[in-house]
């Protein structure tokens, strides 16, 4: 499997850490958002005397009232439609191996997130890439892009909606495209929705869920990492209403026996998290969107689309190559002894000289740590020698 | 993938339930054990605000304390020999996935953990087997088995020590057999010890990772599920000081990102648990089995070998099938409106038919439960169409 350029950098920054250099993580996606008292309450109120494993699928409790959260969107489920995950990453893993085999092809938008490639691999699929451009902000290619690509061993479409790494959210008119294509050639649509919960600037988060006719093609992966930030709680779920895929997928689940208990109690807690949760964290994070993009295009050379959803944007930078660039930022730059790590986006195409101009910025940090993560990143471009404009 | 004839048989059990019978759950591996106060005090003082991910391989301190509780067993290792993962399960896929190619063989003596056979059959990876006998108490077959199957794709032997199913304890001589197997061959030995603190009768357990001259070649499967009854912690790990598999492995563990961070506190917690919940456990345990094989043995036509850990023991029984027999057990008898629920031996055979006659029982009940289950098994071995003699 290729290492995530996120990976190659980590020795970089501990040395700049070791500096005592303070480096501004802009490169991944753990939240700063505290976890909601509703989930924390529930693990510090834990009343069992056996942990035990739970059913493979989950607990009927827990997708029961996942069920009822799906069901305000319109997801029109019932809860054995839902298998509980071990992270989205599991959700993930299931689904290609319970509908792909071995030399199946699966067809991804890129940029993509990074262990979309890992999965496949291990499963044996290969991955077909199909590049978006930062030009129109990442928007969906076009269909005609899709069908050029598309073969007999063609099984599938990955979307991650809101996306990672881009931020990009897909319109209604995108995903009743996506869902014609799939129809037309008998695809699975696996839809992303990791970032669900965070989109801005009144933009609707449409899920192919909520679209009619796709009812066996659709599955989901989602994960309780991002809507209450809680990445280490390890749950996530896969959706579908297709019982073929339900019925393979549990044989996986089955295998590695159970997800984990604490979780799910805590996850069944968090669905009563109130609205007020959301909105805070929703302002909070369109605050900071705002400020970085605005920050980003006024730097010199630099461009960055203003994305609807998710906590990411990639932005372009008048560089020579992303990965030399971030490295150097963390190993020979300092402005005020601070510096900024950068995800190069290299590590998010299947062919990386797309995405040697382009990193990507995660905003989970405060506005005050991102203004100074901005002035850093001005000067850092100002000095680099690989600058190319 | 083969379903696991306990998931077979678990509609039946259900549908046993629902009609108002009592069923004796000696099919599974969930002890009735409680977890320490350690690990659960743990989980109830969490003081952190944000649930984050953990490093990939664990958090240091987890590994640091780990590496002190296996250390006093004499392996000799450090923190960073040692991958944390989400489960048991998972040490497994991994060290699969890191050590053989798809095409590659691991010899397995049966029988084995079923689910050994899923997690190589998802890795492309044939397992071989070679049978072991009730006759010997499921001693280790002898090397000679071993050598006529070796061939140029044989890469790996895997052992469950003491065993799941047969509870079988292997000795010194056994393990110094199979160290000069594997370093003859250049093959890897995996060490499954989910069982290893189970030990009865001042049996000792010997790990390879106690052996000299072995540490390019062995992999130790652990988890805290048995240990402390905590199988819903979905905790485990994987040891090896061959740097070149845990480098491979962490590449795994990188793409799905974080083992599950509050088993991770609960874990670190429970290593100081004090000798005495074990020498209570261990009491318990030896009573239960001394009870059950007795028991067992004086049931005409029953055969069960005294195992020296784990808390499973495989019973040959004077019957046709063992499949038939134990969903007869839950659909067809009861005795006093109770019945038994077993694990058929089929399930931990490759070929299904060397475990006709044979279960595997679970001692994960209180004394009283063995009693009432071991007079309803007999009772029903009286009744059963299809009794053999």
């Amino acid at each position: 499997m290729p290492a995530s350029p996120i990976r190659k950098l980590t020795p970089y920054a501990d040395a700049a850490k070791k500096s005592g250099k303070k480096v501004f993580h802009l490169n991944i996606g753990q939240p700063d958002i505290e976890t909601p008292d509703t989930m924390l309450n529930a693990i510090k109120n834990i009343d069992f005397k056996v942990w035990a494993y739970t059913p493979s699928q989950g607990n009927a409790s827990y997708r029961e009232k996942l069920s009822t959260y799906y069901n305000k969107l319109g997801y029109d489920i019932r809860a054995d439609h839902i298998l509980v995950t071990t992270g989205g990453s599991e959700a993930i893993t299931i689904a290609i191996e319970s509908c792909l085999d071995p030399g199946d092809q699966v067809i991804i938008p890129e940029p993509f997130y990074a262990n979309y490639n890992g999965f496949a691999c291990m499963a044996g699929v290969e991955v077909t890439p199909i590049p978006s451009s930062i030009e129109t902000g990442f928007a969906l290619p076009e269909i005609a892009a899709f069908e050029r690509v598309i073969g007999p061993k063609t099984k599938a479409i990955i979307i991650c909606n809101p996306n990672n790494p881009t931020g990009y959210l897909y319109s209604l008119e995108e995903m009743e495209a996506l869902k014609e294509l799939c129809l037309k050639n008998d695809l699975y649509l696996f839809s992303d929705e990791a970032y669900r919960e965070f989109c801005y600037d009144d933009n609707t988060f449409i899920s192919p869920m909520q679209l009619e006719g796709m009812e066996k093609h659709v599955v989901v992966f989602d994960t309780v990492s991002k809507r209450y930030s809680a990445c280490g709680a390890r749950l996530g779920c896969l959706i579908t209403k297709n019982e073929e895929i339900l019925e393979a997928g549990l044989k996986f689940a089955q295998a590695r026996l159970s997800p984990p208990a604490v979780a799910q109690i805590a996850g069944e807690a968090a669905v009563d998290t109130p609205q007020s949760y959301f909105d805070n964290v929703i302002a909070e994070y369109t605050e900071r969107r705002n400020l970085l993009v605005a920050g980003l295009n006024k730097i010199p050379g630099v461009y960055c689309p203003n994305p609807g959803g998710a906590f990411y944007v990639v932005a372009k930078l008048p560089i020579d190559n992303a990965d030399r660039f971030c490295q150097w930022m963390l190993e020979a730059f300092e402005y005020n002894n601070q510096t900024v790590m950068m995800a190069p986006a290299t590590g998010f195409y299947s062919d990386t000289r797309l995405g040697e101009q382009q990193v990507r910025l995660a905003y989970v940090l405060c506005l005050d740590d991102l203004r100074n993560a901005l002035e850093c990143l001005e000067k850092g471009l100002e000095q680099y020698p690989g600058r190319t404009q």
